[in-house]
Parts: C-alpha cells; sequence; structure tokens
C-alpha cells in the first residue's frame, strides 16, 4: 500500500451509508486522503459505483428500499471491478436486517466483510450471540472470521479487542487500537470507508486490509494520549488519520 | 439511580429520531454509559423496540410514513413494558408535526414526554407562541409542565432555562446548566437519550429524570468551564458525560 | 449587513438539506447566529418556509421524491419574498442530479446559487470536468460565475481558492480563508446556512453574500491557527463563528 499515491489519487469512495455516521465517515476518509461521496438515490447509484474508487455497502440505518438500491449500485460496481466493502451492522439483532445483508451477499460480488465478531456470524450464519450494534463479542475471533471467509469465500475482517483478517485459508491478526474506539460510534464504519479506500489504490486485498487497520489503530493510540475522553478523541482521532506514520 | 448499575449493564436504547442529532445522541449516550441503536425500517422496529431496555421517538425530522413506524415501535414496547420517552421537537411549528405527535401519545404509552415550554404546550393544546425548534420559550414552565401532564396523564419534563419534571401532581425544579446547552444543536435530544438510558434501570420514573437532569446539567457546567465556544464544548461535554460525579 | 441585528433576531433557516453536513450546518448556523430548522416531510415544508426568514435547498444526498418537495418548499418561500438559497452539491456527478437541479432552478425563483466550480458549470450547462463533491476544481471560476449568473439571471457565488461573487454584470473575488476548508465535509454547505441567514437580514443580496463570506473566511483563518489538523479545526471554526469580527 503507498499512502503517498492514495493521497495524490485521493480515490472516490462511494458511500451508501448508516445516517449515523455519515458526517464522521465522511470526515474521517478526506483526513485520511479519500474523497467520500454519499448518494442513495436509486436512479443515479450504478452511475456512481461504476467510476468509484471503491464502494461501501453499510446497512447500519437500512430501510427496506435500500436494499435493491444497494444492489444494483454493487452490480455496477462488480461490472467495471471496483471493489464493494460491506458493513453488516447489526445483522444480527433482526431478522429484516439478517435478511437483507444476506440477499445482498448473495447478489453482489463482495471484496470485503468487515464487522465484529457478532455481525460476521450472523451474516456467515455462525451461532453467535449479539447485543446491540456497538457490543463487544465474545467467542473466537480468529475461527468466525475463517469460518464465514470459507462460507462466503470472500476476505473477511472481524473487528474487536483483536482484529483479524481472513480469507478462509489463512489469517493475520492484530491487538493495536485503544478501547476509545469502542466509545464513539461510527469507529467501525470510518475503518470500513479507510479500507475501501486503500482497496481502490491496492489490487493485494488483503493488504489494503492491514495496512487500513495498522494505520487506524495507530492513529487511535496516538489520539488517545491527546484526549481526555471520548468526546476530544474523536477530533484527534480526526487530526492523525490526517497524518503520515512509518 | 444507579449509575454503576446502568454502566455496567450497558441498556439499550432503541432510537427512532432526527437525522440533525443522530450522532450526537449516540456518542452522548455512549459516554454516559448506555447503548444506543438507531433503527426505523418498520419491518424491524418491533423486534429491536421489544428487547431494548427503553426507546426514544423523536419528531425532529419525522416524515409521514415515520408515524406509522415510531407508533408500531411504541406498542411493541409497551407490549414488553420498555419505557418510552417522546421528544415532540418543533411540535408547534407546524400544522403536521402536531396532528403527527398527538396521534403518536394517544396511540402509544408514554412514559414521559421530554420538550421545550413551546413544544409541551403545542402537543398539549396549551396556547402558547413557538419559534423554531431550537428558541427559547417564554411562559410558565412549571404551569404547561403540570397542565401537560394532567391532560395527557403521564410524566412531563420541560426543558428551559429552569427545567421542570412534574407528574401532574407534584412537580421538581432545577436551574443548573449553561446557557452553551441552547447554543448547540440536539442538546435536548440527547437529554432525552440520556433519561431513557436511566428509565431503563431505575423503575421510578421520575427519580430517573431527576438523576438525569442534574448529571446532564453537571457535566454541562463543567464542559463550560473548559469550552471557548460552542464548538469545543461539544467534545467536552461529551468527556464529562463519560465521568462519574457525586 | 448588521450582525448585531442579525443575531438579535436570529432568523429562522429554512433547509431541506443533505444529511450528511446536518449536525455540522446547524450547529455553525447556531453559532453565528441563525436559528434552524430542518423539515423535510412534503406536507409541512410549505408552513415552514412560508415563515422562515431564508430557505437553503441543498441537494447532497437528495432523492427523487425530494425534488418535489424542494420545489413547493422553494414555491412557498417565492410567494411570501423568503430568499432561496441554492447548493447544487455534486450536480456534475450524475445525470439524475443534474435534471433534478436544473429543474428546482426552473420552477422556483432563486435567489443565491452557491458551489464550486464544477458544480456551478454543470448547472448552467457550462463544460467542464467534475471529479466528486469535494474535489477542487479547474476552470475560470469568474468566468463560470459570471455566465451562469447571466444564463440563469440570478446571483452566483463560486466557491475554492478564489470565492467569486456574481450577478451576471459585474462581480468580487475573495481570496481569504484556508485549504483546511477543503479537507472537512460540508464548509461550503455551512457557508450557504451563513449566507442564507444574512440575506434574511440584508435586502441587498450582494452585499449579504460578500458580509458572510468575508466573515466565514476570517472565522476560519482563526480557527486554523487553534487547529492541530481537520478534526481540531471544526470545533474551532464553530467556535469562531460565535464571534464578532470587525
Amino acid at each position: 500500500m503507498n499512502l503517498e499515491e492514495l493521497r495524490k489519487k485521493r480515490p472516490l469512495v462511494h458511500h451508501i451509508t448508516n445516517e449515523v455516521v455519515m458526517n464522521f465517515s465522511a470526515n474521517g476518509l478526506l483526513a485520511f486522503g479519500g474523497s467520500p461521496v454519499m448518494a442513495k438515490e436509486k436512479e443515479e447509484v450504478e452511475e456512481i459505483a461504476r467510476v468509484a474508487g471503491a464502494l461501501v455497502l453499510n446497512i447500519g440505518t437500512i430501510r427496506k428500499e435500500d436494499i435493491e438500491t444497494m444492489i444494483k449500485a454493487g452490480q455496477a460496481a462488480n461490472k467495471t471491478g471496483v471493489p464493494v466493502l460491506l458493513d453488516p451492522v447489526g445483522a444480527g439483532a433482526t431478522t429484516f436486517r439478517k435478511q437483507a445483508v444476506q440477499r445482498i451477499v448473495k447478489e453482489v460480488d463482495v471484496s470485503v466483510v468487515k464487522g465484529n465478531a457478532g455481525e460476521i456470524a450472523a451474516l456467515a450464519d455462525i451461532p453467535l450471540k449479539v447485543k446491540g450494534v456497538d457490543a463487544d463479542e465474545d467467542g473466537d475471533a480468529v475461527e468466525i472470521a475463517a469460518e464465514a471467509a470459507k462460507r462466503m469465500q470472500t476476505m473477511v475482517v472481524v473487528t474487536g479487542k483483536t482484529d483479524v483478517v481472513s480469507d478462509g485459508e489463512d489469517f493475520t491478526t492484530s491487538s493495536r487500537g485503544t478501547p476509545l474506539l469502542g466509545s464513539i460510534t461510527g469507529a467501525g464504519c470510518l475503518l470500513g470507508s479507510i479500507m475501501a479506500a486503500c482497496m481502490a489504490i491496492e489490487k493485494d486485498k488483503k493488504g489494503a486490509a492491514l495496512f487500513a487497520l495498522e494505520f487506524y489503530n495507530k492513529a487511535a493510540e496516538r489520539a488517545e494520549t491527546k484526549a481526555e475522553g471520548p468526546g476530544t478523541f474523536v477530533p484527534h482521532l480526526l487530526d492523525e488519520l490526517a497524518k503520515a506514520y512509518d
């Protein structure tokens, strides 16, 4: 992953995403070096997805009519080789959500699925109890990532105390970051946006995902040293995302 | 109200709320110790409301189709004894809004209604002039709270320079806080989320409401001492909400 | 433009705007001295637009059904002489967006159109390449502003490294501000809200627009001196917008 190249190209990342985190995701992606576009009208999503560097589908506040829109955008992205990142927010919380995201995975060729253990388990039908969308999950994240990647035949990123990237065959873990990431909304969603931007530049999906994960967690660690709590953590995290680390 | 218990249980607060404040409400509730879920698809709201610790209905950016969704969620909450907090944002601003919120109050058993004097007056058909959703209101807040509580037979919280909690029989006032709360959007909405989280833990509704009010206002007072204006007030308020006060 | 008068009257600015920036626009407008209302239900927008001080139509996350809503609000504003500011976010990005905004301009008497060079060029059918909604645009901003103002017979504000205000006959440029404004989402949208608030108070549209532009850019320059990056820039910008400059 070449960060300088990314910041020069400023890849367009098309988001059909959740309303809670739109502003934070956009500012975080801008800070990192990408160019966010958030468009969700069915009539225009294909036109945007087609020319984007990557597409993010995040079901955090999905409505019934959005399923079709996400599929249209996803299929348009697939046709022109635009990588698609799926964030199955709260997939285990309701039947509607689980069915929605399973339908998306079936109809769209998703490059990477990123979520917490509970969300990934629900999506891939691996039994696990879920509590809310921001809750920490028990269970073996490595096992869930590997099993889900096999079942869905795609790369899977499970976030949590330990983050896991797996393509079904091998896996890499990372235990960086800070608990403050769990105390703000949209921390995982923004990681998804940054990962998508990396995939727009770097063909090696796993390399892109790991770079995004490490960069994001390092930025969070540095932001933590400047923050006095979850509130001041947010602007500092955005500041740190705009910097370069080696 | 036992704050330690709340922070241990992290009650799930289901929001069907206004798009302007979603991020701020979610971050504020997370800081305080709750677990926000924002879902608004009609097909899934019953499933979530049923298992939530509390339900917040906030009409700030309501659309026609949301009325039905809010009623479905509210009735599901009622069936399992989940407390419902209603925030009638801008209820006096339009006929549509007033009718929407009056219909919700009629069809859902609301545990507490929280708003400024103008909003509460409009909802309860007590004559008063309203200007905008963030405007300070004149009028006797105590009188409005008591009269509205009687008419709607529920607990009413009127926020303003003086905050009033009334169940129609007696009332309690609080004059803490800072004018900075009036200079940011969603300060009242976030108070509602925190109040709802307290009601998820504490059966005594009035005790829960008063605890939330006092805690929130104290946090705001402390944040004010660190802020240089309304912009820096926001992250400091979120930091303070994450702390413990005695 | 009399800022003291504005802050005393706190003009109501009705927004039908994009979901990414709602919170930032509301907080920025509150800091500056206006009173934001964000309502988008077709049944109520006329009632609000009619009594507002100004109306902002921003197509950033527009859906098909919003076009009709914006036109209804715009026409209601027109009937009572309420100034209308149009922000054609991403107008050049898709056919849907371009047609939507061109229809709005045709059916509503817009007082001022504010956008970057690419958006204004797309709206006025002046050939230019656009890349994303936050991208800097090449091309002669002065020429585009003047030509667009002539074609649409309205005042046009083109933002960028140099900001241009033109009524089709003469023009004024301003090169203040900071590149940090380009590194956060919604900087242009908030400028639109502030400009609309000024137009609610000051009948001289050009005077109002120039005052807003200068005030906003000065606030941004001061915020830049306090910021450590795009993240901390945001709260400092909001703080500065709440101050008075001479």
